[in-house]
């Protein structure tokens, strides 16, 4: 393996959405004095909202959509749908649309981070959008070199043809650039086209909601624990 | 004023490419015993080179290319005309074009960018390409919170369609975007479409070769002596 590169997921592999949600959405329910499961909203949100809009952008059934329309659009139907949207004012749900903004990395992540980008280039290649990407990193102090989006493509991961695209903007050939995920689909889709791949397993992603990925020898370039062993097994 | 981003030109205002490529020019010479000019040479690849293509991009003379392949494209044509082309290999080559990778900063950048960054989004906006723009913050720690690139729009600066398209990225409205630049063609392009200016003055971009652009009362938003004027002028 001559890798320079690691593109990493976000969602789930980096941050931990569902915490983060669900901690912005207690405090947002106290101060308006709703009884709401803030853990069952954010993952109708996610798994709704987010990823549902993804696949209907891939199959063609919606045009090009950002992540933060996406958020908005389920945002404005889960509203609704619980009677609350009156007791917002439009600046509020703009507020608590940008909580993906603003989501908390796992411990490890920037630990991490820190030792890869010593030795490789690292980026996130997200289907976030790339003003969600450049604020989040900011925000907690991601140390990518540059942010990577779908969306500088207008091609949703996992549909394969990103990813080569991607590539290209590095100007790195894909047999050298390492896709970093918690999830197979975007793992296999990947490797499909030459890149290299690792896996790292987050088993808290879901809370008890889901259960995550575990990898049980899908062959993987490499598999860690941690984003700490993965810059171990990447000799940084 | 109430900016939230600055996106900087690069070549010319954060790093002094002339020397840059002077530099590594008379390290190559040396080693290969050739007697060759090279302040004229980066003047030619610069000037005929890269913005003579760029221009040619603009005009729909070209397709769309990137700064890699302009730069390269002039490079075979000036080690043919001087006869020097066998003497070099196709890794040479390569290395060398890629010397546009490796520009130093001026004195003053990388001090005001820091001080900057603590209270804005700070990103490059250069004609270079992504890779390009990417690698060279690595090389030399420039401290951005994101790379843009004109590639990423596909549209060169100073056409000013590609001013709005960046802003869109950041998720920012133009008059919250400040472009900072030494050069008036690129100010007066961003702020026909709404962006915020800063000038700064770098007299010594061209060496003796040509005059840098100074201003005087040209109206822009803020006009510096240097990045810590400019930080000390925006409260950073």
């Amino acid at each position: 393996m001559r890798v320079k590169a690691l593109i990493f997921d976000v969602f789930g592999t980096v941050v931990d959405w569902r915490s983060s949600v669900i901690r912005e959405g207690e405090a947002l329910g106290n101060l308006k004095g709703w009884k709401i499961d803030w853990a069952a909203f954010a993952d109708e949100w996610r798994f709704d909202g987010y990823m549902g809009g993804i696949r209907k952008v891939i199959s063609g059934e919606f045009p090009w959509r950002t992540a933060d329309v996406l958020h908005r659009m389920q945002l404005d139907h889960m509203l609704e749908a619980r009677g609350l949207s009156s007791q917002l004012t439009e600046e509020e749900k703009g507020h608590f649309n940008k909580v993906w903004h603003r989501l908390m990395p796992w411990p490890d992540s920037i630990p991490g981070l820190t030792r890869l980008r010593a030795k490789y280039l690292i980026a996130p290649f997200s289907n976030g959008n790339f003003a969600l990407m450049t604020n989040m990193a900011k925000l907690i102090g991601l140390p990518w070199d540059c942010i990577l989006s779908a969306e500088l493509t207008r091609i949703y991961k996992p549909d394969t043809r990103t990813y080569p695209l991607i590539c290209e903007l590095l100007g790195i050939p894909p047999d050298q650039v390492m896709m970093v995920a918690a999830h197979f689909d975007d793992l296999d889709a990947a490797r499909s086209v030459g890149l290299r791949t690792g896996f790292v397993y987050r088993p808290m992603e879901f809370g008890e909601a889901r259960k995550a990925d575990q990898d049980t020898g899908r062959g993987y370039d490499v598999s860690a624990l941690s984003f700490i062993e993965l810059a171990e097994m990447m000799g940084a």
